[in-house]
């Protein structure tokens, strides 16, 4: 694309969302990424404006959301609930701003690329409301072990059942698991029915149920027929990213009490007969991702580790021992990096380069 | 059958192992249930010889285990490492005792029938070694829900994902966790990479990496081509139990940092359409399952809530959206009763009564 030059002769980035839990990692990976940008502009509400934010060594002041915010700016990275991102990004975009928007508010757009860039980087250039969509952080955090695994093997169905951190729910959900560890810490909670939720109280935060000392079957809203909004989500955003409109796929989303970093479990059926050696050489040489899979040797990846990290890492994998056709994987990801502010960043380069 | 009625008339039970996380369940379950038993004898390694437990309301020395130790004993309930069970099993068979053993050694054994009695009571009257296997903890958490489904549906595939408490592995698990948790307690760790590492040291007890803000996708030893043992479990006595030997099924097990109660996701795939109404009411009305399953009013189940208590219970009944066979689930039960002590209690309370 032709984006227009700001007055450094590079790009204009404005980032919409620049104090919340997601923004905060956007201004550190745009400070340790190549820094292919000009004037970087912090944008949220007018509550957070006047505050002061590192990004690129400097100290930038957050302004207020304005349809001015928006004059000379060549991408704005929007990072807001989805209702801000359906009143603000068709100002950015009528601005002349390529909108690179993480909310739920246009994925299924038919109008609005869905872009993980390595997977479907072509899809970006297509884009004619001037958006384009990163998806969710669940749907992130497997998806580029899954998208170079279809691209061998071509991928059929897809059972999910998801490992979420508490950080997806925003510095609520971190806030809310830290109160309520440290309510549970030195005690024998854990043990008899409902002990952990009478310990808590009403401090569930975003959650329906205490995370702390439990898991929790539920991840944002009820949609038809029993699924939550994140169980389709990850199904709708998985098809359209793959090309595949009619992929069967099975999903539970579940909360752990885990700050930071998504986990998947995944039974992932393909087209033929696939083998382990040919899967781990896939997964080990993809752009993105890293093999981390020597069980016998204490490897395999969990939060703990990956948090903080770009890549998808993968581990466990196997061949389903009744189905030739069938792989069993563990993946693990930063939700907030590659799970939202790193692939929202990554898109935004792929659309500055013209790819 | 026919056994020996004890010196007050009753069969006399040997608890083998009444010191462990187990065992301890199993003296609550005994003193709360039907009281069928004449002498309760607590046995241990010599170690724990001289303790005295509380069981049905009173004083009990635990004795050191001998090949005296059974003499008398109609039924022998074991809970002791699979060497141990090795060992002794045998030897209290020899001696008369119906052996119920919670250990893996003899599960996967032709002349040992594993038992759920919800499921497959009419498997303990065949135990040419005097012995019934108790399945695993995991297996257990999900088998009476998915019994009373494949009753009526007939099951054809099987995938689970796992959600493993610490005291599944045993009171040293449960230590781990609390120890971790005070570690973490106050802190803004989980936040990069390896700091949860760092701060719980060398502290992991019997898990290869923390549990404590974090998700484990590892349970027991490695098997081969990359399974674990916790998964090789289930695989096989699921299909066992449920007397399908050739059933598809995939399993990946996850610990997370939940003190007791294993959940499971489940997509089981039966032989015809399913409905989600007529999934229900079977869930609703079978025995030791309680159907928990009402989102839009916050009802499903969590570990934190059904810990301590004796059913299976089952949520997020859904019918596969591009799959008109499969039902997806949510279920959760106490891995120290139903998945190990109720159990044992049940298959003992069937060989008295002779059924």
């Amino acid at each position: 694309m032709a984006v227009d030059a700001g007055r450094t002769g590079r790009p204009t980035l404005a980032v919409v969302g620049a104090t919340g839990a997601v923004g905060t990692v956007m201004l550190q990976i745009l400070s340790h990424r190549a820094d292919i940008w000009g004037e970087i502009r912090l944008l949220a509400s007018p509550r957070s404006a006047g505050r002061k934010l590192a990004v690129r060594g400097e100290q930038v002041e957050v302004t207020a959301l304005s349809e001015e915010s928006f004059d000379g700016v060549d991408v704005a990275m929007f990072d807001v609930p989805d209702e801000v991102a359906e009143r603000w990004a068709p100002v950015a975009a009528a601005k002349g701003a390529v909108v690179v928007d993480n909310s739920g508010a246009f994925r299924m757009d038919p109008e609005v690329p869905l872009v993980v860039p390595e997977v479907n980087p072509h899809a970006a250039r297509n884009r004619p409301r001037g958006i384009v969509a990163n998806p969710n952080c669940t749907t992130l955090s497997m998806i580029v072990a899954l998208g170079a695994l279809h691209a061998e093997f071509g991928l059929r169905e897809l059972v999910a059942s998801s490992y979420q951190a508490v950080s997806g729910a925003g510095r609520a959900g971190v806030e809310t698991l830290r109160q309520q560890i440290a309510l549970v810490a030195g005690t024998e909670l854990g043990t008899t029915p409902g002990d952990v939720r009478r310990a808590v109280g009403d401090n569930t935060g975003p959650f329906p149920e205490p995370v702390a000392l439990n898991v929790v079957p539920w991840a944002g809203s009820l949609r038809a027929d029993g699924w939550s909004s994140e169980e389709m989500k990850v199904r709708d955003e998985t098809r359209k990213i793959l090309g595949l409109p009619k992929l069967p796929v099975a999903v539970t989303c579940v909360r752990v009490p885990v700050v930071t970093a998504h986990s998947l479990t995944l039974h992932a059926r393909f087209e033929g007969e696939v083998t382990v050696a040919k899967a781990r050489e896939i997964i080990a040489t993809a752009p993105g991702v890293v093999l981390f899979d020597d069980p016998g040797a204490g490897e395999f990846p969990t939060p703990a580790d990956v948090v903080g990290t770009d890549p998808t890492w993968v581990g466990r994998v196997r061949r389903a021992l009744d189905d030739p056709t069938a792989l069993e994987l563990f993946v693990c990801g930063d939700n907030l990096r590659k799970g939202a502010a790193l692939n929202a960043a990554q898109i935004a380069e792929l659309v500055v380069a013209g790819a």
